[in-house]
């Protein structure tokens, strides 16, 4: 009986910021998952060629870098492009057309403030996920043998069903891949299994999808839950996130 | 038109002790959800009798504060009582026979210090809730018309299932009388209205299963998901909790 046995990697799934320092960061992969909409637009905007896409906290950084890379600004908030940057953080602001070859310098609420948290915490990759380009992140992480953490942004640091649907969404197709003893992954699968047949209902109930229609943004988000629509890879590397795809 | 709209009290659950302070807890009603196994052990020893329960944070607070008042000692790490201390955790500890108007002192891992928290946070009023006394805590929350705030213990500051299960179970007995707009609700809502008719098994599934059963503690955990089998209701009152049922 010498039989090797294979020692799957880990996978756990954060469901807010908040709570990200308890969990071993070092040496995972982090996926990024702002469903709503930064990762979504960010998948859609190096599908669609942009060079890069510089992540950052705050306008004024965006300014300032949009200025030193002669990249496109881009940031919203309340549903307004916010003063002093030229675009929004819809994907629908960036089609081939348009962002092809560009550099994207972007800020938005909740999605860039993980990322930063993640890489602080020395983790080994961070790439980003949405339902966009949901194909190209499972193939990819089932190919690593790294621990992964799936990282959802989740609103001003608390819970959301969007991000937590879409880790269930990554869960249920890379499961066997992974050593698995961790009550939020095991909720997020079941929560996806449970209304994936009805996605475009279900988010209609949910606290983000009210805040985001009342700025009339509800193409948006069946666009952001849409499957495979954008599939690029965004991979950070030397400051920005490119297309690993 | 000069009806009166009545506007109902808003409703919050609280994922894990990490994420308490993004929540308005002042002047809220706060449950501490603990069910495998503080809450369940403090209603059923509220239930058989016992006089008041104090809990602690630390073992040493626990022996010192069984020397004070003379009551029972009780507090277990990994499945073992801790040196110094007389009693677990244990809801079968606690008959009638036994704990009957007498001060049980307990510290446990992960209640213990949510307690206290929503204290310090300025909470109105605070008390326990698990499956054994489900319908005294839903009563009693029906009738208070304050804000509501379940707050689940989690394990180590981490998310676990058995905890937002009961948030669920009381979200879904309550939910006419409040305002929910909190995606942490809805899903433990859900999660609770897929699992309900089959706790049973699908409790061992969980990872709290398997650290407790390790310890040979099936028996408790099938007892803390039976509903109203100690019908009590623990409310905090100076520095104890004693039944307010």
């Amino acid at each position: 009986m010498s039989e090797i046995q294979q020692v799957k990697p880990s996978l756990h799934t954060v469901l807010t910021p908040q709570v990200l320092d308890l969990y071993e960061i070092k040496n995972s992969i982090v996926v990024i998952i702002d469903v709503f909409r930064a990762t979504s637009t960010m998948a859609t905007a190096l599908f669609n060629g942009a060079k890069k896409i510089i992540p950052v906290d705050s306008p004024e950084v965006c300014m300032e870098m949009g200025k030193q890379t002669g990249g496109v600004t881009a940031g919203e908030r309340d549903g307004k492009i916010i003063p002093g940057l030229s675009y929004g953080n819809s994907p629908s602001e960036y089609p081939r057309s348009f962002i092809e070859n560009k550099t994207l310098v972007i800020t938005t609420t909740n999605g860039t403030k993980l990322l930063h948290m993640a890489l602080r915490q020395g983790a080994k990759e961070v790439i980003t996920g949405s339902f966009p380009n949901l194909t190209k992140v499972v193939e990819y992480l089932k190919t690593q043998n790294a621990p992964v953490i799936l990282g959802c942004s989740g609103w001003k640091n608390k819970f959301n069903i969007e991000d937590t649907l879409f880790a269930g969404a990554v869960i249920e197709q890379i499961k066997d891949h992974f050593t698995i003893h961790c009550d939020s992954s095991y909720m997020a699968q079941q929560l996806y299994l449970q209304n994936k047949d009805r996605l475009p209902e279900y988010i209609k109930t949910l606290t983000h999808w009210h805040r985001l229609a009342a700025f009339g943004l509800e193409e948006d988000m069946l666009y952001c839950i849409s499957q495979d629509t954008a599939p690029s890879l965004p991979i950070f590397k030397d400051g920005a996130l490119v297309n690993g795809a």
